[in-house]
Formats: C-alpha cells, sequence, structure tokens
C-alpha cells in the first residue's frame, strides 16, 4: 500500500501576491490568515518523490514556513515573473547533494531562466554554493520517481503555459492548472472526470489572460471533474464572501492547505 | 529647518537571507528577532524625497512591513541576484503615478536588470498593472530631490559595484556600502571622516567577495569613521553573541532598525 501523496499549497495569490503593496481595499487590509497570499506554488510529496511547481519571488518564505529542505525536481508552468524569479534560492538544494537539481520548463520558459539567471547555465560557475541544475525541456510526458507527469497546455496570454497531471502507476491522482483562460481540447481529454483539479480563478470578474470564477466553475461542471480548488487570486477574492457561494465540490484554496490524494 | 533623513533597514542578510534554507545551525534556529534577516537593502525618507537602494527577492515583504507606499527612485549597487531580483513588485509604484519611476544603476547592472525584466524595458509593454521605468546609467554623482547621491567604487569579485554617499546641500549625511571586498581610493576619500556609515560585514571569518566583521572594523578605524553600523550578515552572525564584543562606535544592524541624520 502507497503512502498517499500530500499536496501542500505554498502560495495561492497572482502577481505580487495580497496584500497587494499600497492597496487598501478591504481584502488586503483584511486580518484573515486566507486572505494573505504568497505567490502561485505547490509542493508534492509521495511515497518517493519531492517536487515543486514554480518557484516565485516567494520561494525562500515558502519553504522556511513548510520546513521544505529536499528537492527531487522543480517543474514549471511558465515563465511570468510570478512564477520564477525564486530561482536562485534553489541554491541551497544543490549545496550538498552530489547532483544537479533536476528542472522541467518548456522551451520558452527555459529560455527566460536562462536569460534572467545565466550565471546558473553558462557553465562557468565555479562557487560551491551556487545553484547547480540539469535542465529539461518539456515535451511530452515525464517521470520523477514515483510521479509521472503529463504537460497541459493551455492558453494564458501570450506566454506558453502548462499545467500538470500528476499521475502514479498510470492512475490519475490530481492535475494543477494555476494560469490559464482556456484550456486545449487536449488539456481537456486528459483532467475529464478527474476527481480533483486546482485551477485558476483569478476573481469574480472576467480577465482578459485568466479564467474568472465564474468560467471555472462552468468549466469544472462541464469536465464532470469530482472535486475542484481554485487559486492564484487577486485582492477581488475575499475568502469569508466568496466561497459560500460556490457549488459544494468547488472551493478557494489557501496558503499553507494540504491536500491528501 | 530641515526635518532629519530616516535610514530604515529594509534587510541585513546576504545571499538567501537568515534562516537559510535548511540550515539548522544556532543562528538559523535562533528565536532572536534580530537573528532573522531578509536580503539588504534601505529606505531613505528625507524632507523631500523618498528613495530605496536595491530591489532583493524580499522586496514586497519589506514594503508591507514598513508601510511603504510611494517611491520617488530607487539606486542599485550592484546586479547580483539578491539585490535586483524583487525588481518587478515596483510595478505597484506606477499603477497610479503619471510618471515611469526613475531607476539609476551602472551600466552592467542595468544590462542585467533588461535582460532579467526585458518586458519592463522592451517598450512594447502596454499593461496598465506593468512596471514603467526611466532608467539612468550612473556615470558620477546625481541627485533625486534635495537628496545628492555620490556613487562609491568598491571592488566585490567580478561586477562592477558601488556604494552611495548621500548628501544634502553639499553636506554628507552617511555612506551605504553593503558589498565591498576592497573600497577603491576614491570611495576612501569621500568618506573618510564621514558620521555615519553602513558598511558590508558578512561574518567573523575572511571571505574572497565581502569585508569580514575585523576587516571593516580596522578599515573604519583607519579611515575615522564616527559611528559605523555593519550589515549584509551570513547566518555566522549571532547579533548577541557579537555585538558586545565590537567597538563602541561600531555595530550591528538589524531589519527594521531606524536611524536618523
Amino acid at each position: 500500500m502507497f503512502k498517499n501523496t500530500e499536496i501542500t499549497f505554498l502560495g495561492t495569490a497572482t502577481s505580487i501576491g495580497v496584500p497587494v503593496i499600497g492597496c487598501h481595499c478591504a481584502v488586503c487590509s483584511s486580518d484573515d490568515p486566507k486572505n494573505k497570499r504568497l505567490r502561485s506554488s505547490i509542493y508534492v510529496e509521495s511515497e518517493e518523490t519531492k517536487l515543486l511547481v514554480d518557484t516565485g519571488p516567494d520561494f525562500r518564505q515558502q519553504c522556511l514556513r513548510e520546513g521544505i529542505d529536499h528537492l527531487d525536481a522543480v517543474v514549471f508552468t511558465h515563465e511570468h515573473t510570478d512564477h520564477i524569479m525564486g530561482f536562485d534560492d534553489l541554491r541551497r538544494f544543490t549545496v550538498y547533494e552530489e547532483e544537479a537539481l533536476q528542472i522541467h520548463a518548456t522551451e520558452s520558459c527555459l529560455g527566460r531562466l536562462k536569460a534572467a539567471f545565466s550565471y546558473v547555465f553558462d557553465g562557468k560557475n565555479g562557487y560551491r554554493g551556487y545553484l547547480k541544475v540539469k535542465p529539461e525541456v518539456i515535451d511530452g510526458p515525464f517521470r520523477v520517481g514515483d510521479l509521472e507527469l503529463t504537460p497541459l497546455p493551455v492558453t494564458h496570454g501570450k506566454v506558453e503555459t502548462v499545467g500538470f497531471l500528476f499521475s502514479r502507476e498510470g492512475e490519475r491522482l490530481f492535475a494543477y492548472i494555476p494560469d490559464a483562460k482556456v484550456l486545449s481540447a487536449e488539456a481537456e481529454a486528459l483532467i475529464e472526470g478527474i476527481d480533483l483539479l486546482i485551477l485558476d480563478g483569478l476573481q469574480p470578474l472576467p480577465h482578459n489572460t485568466h479564467l474568472s470564477i465564474p468560467e471555472s466553475v462552468e468549466l469544472v461542471e462541464r469536465l464532470a471533474v469530482k472535486k475542484t480548488w481554485l487559486t492564484h487570486f487577486s485582492c477581488r477574492v475575499d475568502y469569508r464572501e466568496l466561497e459560500p457561494g460556490l457549488p459544494e465540490n468547488v472551493h478557494l484554496a489557501w496558503d499553507g492547505l494540504k491536500l491528501e490524494v
């Protein structure tokens, strides 16, 4: 019998997080811990594997909060700043390990990482304390330990973006799609009827590059998803105000929430 | 009579901060708030001017902690990751302001910012929420409001690095040099006998690219600096252990410390 796989929400915010710097709205001024959000990221721990999705600027804080001290791989959904700028703080995971850290990203996202953190990739990296990575381009399903990851192509503005379907021994565990406006037909087919989906639900109102909460609710109903946790919120999402109005099988995630699958 | 100028230490750490991810040393495990350090940065507020030095990855946290909601300019000491990767979070300072935010950096540092945050500089930046900047290359003294800044060239590994001398009406207020192994003769001449210096003091032991605490103490004694606050610490610096052994006019800074000049 396998140990369950645990998903930890490291952050559930879009853009620069909630509270937003200089914003005095009700949510940004709220004391509710479920309205305090770092940049979106999840940590997945299975029987054999410790895996991170995205390294936003809050990555250090998130590691310290959750006591993360080992990673087998890091996978990236896309190259936006709020998903990659904590990349260098991964250096702590290759100080004492012999092996470079495995990272998986689309070609476009890898290009952006190389531009922003050239010293990690240029081969001149002599210091022991520096981050050492083994980059792999995402061009189809891949495996990290006992986890199988299938990229889920989505439309999210102009930037090549994927979500991930996580499986083990060919059985679907859950899918994570933090940034999307439209899911590809391929992605929809892969997650139809899935037990657990974590999905972009930026805010109540429509947005050019993100699913709104009503759009996400419609989508998961159409795809007969059994349970959905929305994430990647702006400060237009007041947890206590919006959670009660959602369908029974759709919820708003929060920072620190842990789920078992 | 001018209002005094206030300096706030937004962060006093090197590298990835203290506690260090995955480190279980006495300082990283310490409860002492003076041993908890975000990446080095200061905020300077004078009669007329609000100015930030460096935007490390903790910049959002630092803004929220100190309630910073307006900036007249941002100046950069150098291009290392721990001093620039929070750059995009400056976007909140140009959402409601008509003008682009003035930033000052050496040519090398500006090049690194352009590589990492190309969308801020490429002129295709159409979204209202995106950061808009007016970059200026540091090639000599410059002015921001009522503050005069003189770059202080220093040696810090292979990367072009400066500190800054802050003056008002031709009178020296203080100097800030968070990263340095050796000060240039020019920098030494500019800060000799100064009332207040904030200086790199990485750790008790020598380091290739940073002044150690004993080296910094020797330096400020030689330059007859009246009062020195050390900053940019690793987790080898235990506040309670090391502060008592310092000369009377040399102190260890901490996150949140405010000084008036």
